[in-house]
């Protein structure tokens, strides 16, 4: 479909971007960290008390059925909450509100891919420190003069998570910019930097439920902050965009908090089958990183990734592969269902062996 | 809360914005235009069949159900229809992506208060040409180079509506650039522009689920063009944020707009109140333009607006008015129920006999 030569003068000129691949056949999805499990139980209980007349009322701008119950379940106030439609909106608006200095903001070369979007979108400067080797984080890289700081903990698509003394580190050299760390898949991993945001007045800590909550659906997201961050958010949102938390996100989202027990144990799955299909590849002769996330970062020193990824795709076992320079030769998987998993294994020795 | 010197000069500085009230007591609600009526019976339905447990997953992207069943009903191509979290997530992305040429974009200078906002936050020069003394648009003040152009019809918060012959001479005017008809209340008024587009490849019309369709608590809106500028939504969209439309926004939203039935009815039970009020207000004294929204915009010449505003809610009546110097005299007041106009005349007739 072409625009005539005198509109597209007008418009804003992006790549032409091409959808994942949402398959309409039976496939095992393992490409795109989606949580195999369903929402807490007490989401379909606040979905089933939904009343369809109260659609005709605007949601609540500020979420709060929302807010509380995080800012309960997390033990911070209310005023150190802020939620969004995923942690998409969450980061988008964070770039928009926190990083106005004019000086280049810092994440690394090897991370989530939209945030040279956003930097582009808002003509923020920035620069891509490499990650080492191993794809750590190289913390000194992040000393220097900077407008801020982003990056994943775990780092995606690496799941190398890094201890929190680590983040305190950047942080602390860092307290007249803001550092925003993006904990998508935190809950598989270990501490969160929310502990620290009484302390640091310069932290953002975003997080999604999409992952570890099984809410990718209902598209939901939140970042904890300072009361002061929080309330420049707010600011800067309800300055251009007054509504965006559906009323059905705010009770479903409140309602999958609350069960932290359900929370737990979902995680708690996810990281056993985790860890067994990470010593299978490795049986396999896959390397891996220490993953600490709902996926697994897997090269074959001996079998090229996008070929592997191509012959899964064949066998209707989706994963994700990048043709990238740097990372190439990696699969990433995320972790289903043990059946899903040995789906997987099983095609990979066929594969393999054959 | 304040933020340290250090950080704030990274932070973006916006207008502190005060959210509207949401009054917590029992009131006449008539300050935020919403449909007094639920949705289409088939919203309750389409939310009684939603599986909580496929929350688990990412959305479509695309929004495949809503964007067919809005087809189908404009009887347009899916190729020419953009959905968005509200007609706001879909009005700022036109914005982003249509007014980049660099050159002002126009719209009136009594207009919805956002297209300002949206201007600044993307760095989009503007010129907004005054309307006449009836709060009419002045077409020639639009046939002069632009970068753009945008405007509702009706117009907020006049109401006041323009006939399609007019739409139709500010696009032949401006052929060259993109003209943006925002018709958030046009259900409530006549014949949309939407049958223009076929034949005006710079036409974006857009259109919400939150007046007409009584879905204010899901965010849901919709813009119709070209498919060429559909396209060109889509892969700005796409470019940083794929997932913005939960599904239970999807299937609710399909589901009300196949009830055209129960729509038509829903819009005509408001334009009977609508004027039905309209001539009860004019018999108190109320001078009110032509309202072809489900809104009506009045002013007394014998009393305050600033005071009647005050005085309505005191006795728990909610309308709409804003300290300016040009709409400083008017109130805007929802058409809600019969039995909600009826208190809110009560209320006036007791308050200018008194």
């Amino acid at each position: 479909m072409t625009v005539r030569a005198e509109l597209l003068k007008n418009i804003r000129n992006v790549e032409p971007y091409v959808p994942g691949e949402q398959p309409q056949k039976r496939v095992v999805k393992l490409n795109t960290n989606e949580n195999p499990y369903p929402p807490a139980p007490g989401v379909k209980e606040a979905l089933a008390n939904l009343d369809a007349a109260d659609f005709r009322l605007y949601p609540d701008p500020a979420s709060g059925v929302l807010t509380r119950a995080l800012a309960e379940n997390y033990g911070v106030g209310e005023d150190q909450i802020f939620v969004g439609v995923g942690s998409d909106e969450v980061l988008a608006l964070c770039f928009l509100t926190f990083f106005n200095s004019g000086k280049p903001v810092l994440f690394p070369d090897i991370t989530y891919s939209f945030y040279k979007v956003w930097a582009a979108l808002y003509g923020i400067p920035y620069e891509c420190p490499e990650l080492d080797r191993n794809f750590r984080l190289v913390k000194e890289d992040y000393y220097r003069e900077n407008g801020g700081i982003i990056f994943p903990n775990p780092n995606a698509p690496t799941a190398v998570y890094e201890e929190l003394d680590f983040v305190e580190d950047i942080l602390h050299h860092n307290r007249d910019t803001i550092v925003i760390v993006d904990e998508a898949y935190v809950d598989f991993a270990g501490r969160s930097a929310a502990e620290l945001i009484d302390r640091y007045d310069n932290l953002i800590v975003t997080q999604t439920f999409s992952k570890s909550r099984s809410m990718a659906g209902m598209r939901i997201g939140f970042a904890m902050a300072s009361p002061g961050l929080i309330e420049c958010l707010n600011h800067v949102k309800y300055s251009f965009n007054s509504y965006t938390m559906s009323r059905a996100a705010q009770v479903c989202g409140a309602a999958a908090v609350k069960d932290r027990e359900y929370f737990e144990s979902n995680v708690r799955k996810i990281v056993t089958t985790r860890e067994r299909v990470k010593g299978e590849l490795e049986k396999l002769g896959f390397l891996l990183t220490d993953s600490r996330a709902n996926f697994l970062f897997a090269r074959h020193p001996e079998y090229d990734a996008g070929r592997l990824f191509e012959e899964l795709k064949e066998e209707n076992v989706y994963v994700r592969h990048w043709d990238d320079e740097k990372i190439g030769q990696y699969l990433r998987i995320t972790v289903g269902t043990d059946e899903e998993m040995n789906v997987l294994l099983d095609c990979l020795k066929r594969r393999l062996q054959s």
